[in-house]
C-alpha cells in the first residue's frame, strides 16, 4: 500500500477555485461584495461555525448574524459564486446543530473538502490578524488581493501570507521505528518527530538535522522517501512526511524538545494503530503522524 | 536513474553543524563572538566574498578587512570553529582573485558545501534586513538565537526566519513533458512551471492549482511524484520538485505570468540537455528545474 490507497488528510482537499485572476481585479472584487450569491464562513477566535452533519456554515454577506470584525477575506468560487471569510467577535450563542467548534476536533468532524476550506480561511485570517504593520518599515499595511497580499503604502513591500515548512519522519531501522514524545502530551501519547525547516537547507536535510537533534539518531538521509504533505493551519504550516532509513540507533534525547524517544516494532503499531497497545496511543486520523505509520505499518 | 544518482543540488548539503543548543545560551554566543578560532564570511549586497578556487573566504573576526555593519548571523560550527557571517558595505576592489560574486553565478562557482553555507547566510542577511520591525505592533526588533529569531520588546512577539515553500514541476503525457517560458527570459529559454504554495493546500495541491492557473493544462495530482528540494536564496523559498502526469495536453496561457508554454518530447529535452536543440535552451546546472528534466530524460 501507498499513500495513494488512502483518503486525503484533513485540512487538505479545499475544492474552491481560487480566483487567481480575478483577485487581483479591485473592480471585480469590489463587485463580488454586493452580490446577492456571495456567501461568507465564520470564525470565532479561529474557530469556525459548522453543522452537525460537518459542514461550515454559509451567511449571505448581508445577514447581521455573526458579522464580521474587519474586511472579508476571499477565499474563491464554488458553483459560480464567491465565498469570503471573516472572523467576529459576536459572543451570543448558535443553535444547538450549528456550534463554533475548537480547531483540531473541526479538522475531525468537518467533512474532507469543508476542513481544507477551514484550513485556508483560518491560516489567512490568523496571518492577517499578526500582520498590521511592516517589518521592513513598522508602517501601517493594507489588504489587496482579496486579503492574499498586504501592502506598505509608506515604503511599497509586499507581504504574502507564511507558510512554514516542517518536516515530520519516521526513522526505520528494519522492523522498528523511531517515535517520540514531549512531556506536555497527554500520557501514553507517541509522535513521529517533527521541526520547522531553515534557510539553506532541503527538506531531506532539515529532516537530518532535526533527528539528530531531538534525539541523537542519524539518518540516511540521501534515501529519505517523501510520504505525503499536509496544510496545517495553527497557524499556517506545511507538513512534510517522509519515511527515512536510520543509520544509527542509540538514542540521546534533547530534554528542551523531548521527554523521551523510543523504538517500536511494526507489531506495536499495528497495536498502536488498533488502540490495543499495552502502554502508548499515537495521534488521531487528523494527523499524518498518524498517516506515516498507517504506510510503513502496511508494507 | 533516480535523483540520487546525481550529484547534490546548488545551495545544498551546507555541512555546517548548526549548534541548535548553544544558539540559546546567550552567554555561550557572547564568548564565540571573542574566540581567536571563530570566523566570518563576507557579503555585500547579497554577493558572497569567494576565491577562484570556489571556497568562500573566511576572515577572523578581529580582521577590518570588509568589516561587517551591524550584527553577525551564527551559521554554526565547522571543525569545532565558530562561522558567522556579515554584510559589509566597504566599497573597495578585491585582489584578484578574490571577489565578490553575483549571486547566481556563485551558484555555479562555489564548491558544493559552500554554497549551502553561502544560501543559509544569504536568506538569513536579507531576512534580516527587511525584518527591523514587529508585523504584530510595528515596533523595533532586536536579534536573539545567534540571528536565528527576531524578537518584539514591545508586545513579546517572536519572529522566525521566512522560508516559502515553491512548486516547480515538470508534467508529463507519454513521451512529451510541458515547459513554459516568461517573456523577461532570455531568448531561447524555457523551465519547469513553478509558483508559491499557499495557505491550505498540500504541496500536490499547490502543484495542480499552479499548473492550471498557468498553462490551463489538468494534472493528476495524487499520482504527483517528489523527486528532490533545493534551498534557492533568492531570497528565501525551499524549491520542491515534482514530475507530474498530465490529464489533458490543451494549452491556455495566463499571460500574466507566462508568454508560452509547449510540449517537448524526449528527444527534445535531450537534445536541449546536451546543448544542441535548434532553437530551445534550459536552465544551468544549479537549476532544480534541470535537474526534473535529467531525472526524465534518462528514464
Amino acid at each position: 500500500m501507498t499513500e495513494q490507497d488512502f483518503p486525503p488528510l484533513a485540512f487538505s482537499g479545499c475544492p474552491l477555485d481560487r480566483g487567481e485572476a480575478i483577485r487581483r481585479d479591485e473592480a471585480a472584487m469590489s463587485a463580488l461584495l454586493t452580490q446577492p450569491a456571495s456567501r461568507r464562513i465564520v470564525l470565532r477566535g479561529g474557530e469556525p461555525l459548522m453543522r452537525a452533519d460537518g459542514r461550515l456554515v454559509r451567511y449571505p454577506l448581508t445577514d447581521p448574524e455573526f458579522a464580521p470584525e474587519g474586511d472579508l477575506v476571499f477565499l474563491g468560487f464554488e458553483d459560480n459564486c464567491a465565498l469570503f471569510a471573516g472572523e467576529t467577535s459576536d459572543a451570543s450563542e448558535p443553535f444547538e446543530d450549528v456550534r463554533f467548534s475548537d480547531p483540531r476536533a473541526a479538522g475531525m468532524r468537518l467533512e474532507a473538502g469543508e476542513s481544507g476550506i477551514y484550513a485556508f480561511a483560518r491560516s489567512l485570517l490568523l496571518w492577517r490578524e499578526r500582520r498590521g504593520f511592516c517589518s521592513n518599515c513598522g508602517g501601517r499595511l493594507q489588504a489587496v488581493d482579496g486579503g492574499l497580499r498586504r501592502d506598505c503604502p509608506a515604503c511599497s513591500t509586499f507581504h504574502f501570507p507564511r507558510t512554514d515548512p516542517v518536516v515530520i519522519m519516521l526513522p526505520v531501522d528494519g522492523e522498528h521505528c523511531l517515535l517520540g514524545r514531549q512531556a506536555a502530551w497527554p500520557e501514553r501519547m507517541w509522535s513521529a518527530l517533527a521541526g520547522f525547516m531553515e534557510p539553506g537547507e532541503s527538506i531531506e536535510e532539515a529532516c537530518a538535522r532535526e533527528v539528530h537533534e531531538e534525539t541523537g539518531v542519524c539518518v540516511d538521509h540521501a534515501r529519505a522517501e517523501y510520504v505525503a504533505s499536509q496544510p496545517w493551519p495553527f497557524p499556517s504550516s506545511i507538513m512534510i512526511g517522509l519515511i527515512v532509513p536510520a543509520a544509527t540507533r542509540d538514542v540521546t534525547i534533547d530534554p528542551a524538545e523531548l521527554e523521551a524517544a523510543r523504538w517500536f516494532s511494526r507489531a506495536d503499531v499495528r497495536d498502536m494503530l488498533a488502540g490495543i497497545h499495552p502502554d502508548a496511543d499515537i495521534p488521531p486520523k487528523i494527523a499524518i503522524a498518524r498517516r506515516l505509520l498507517e504506510v510503513w505499518a502496511a508494507r
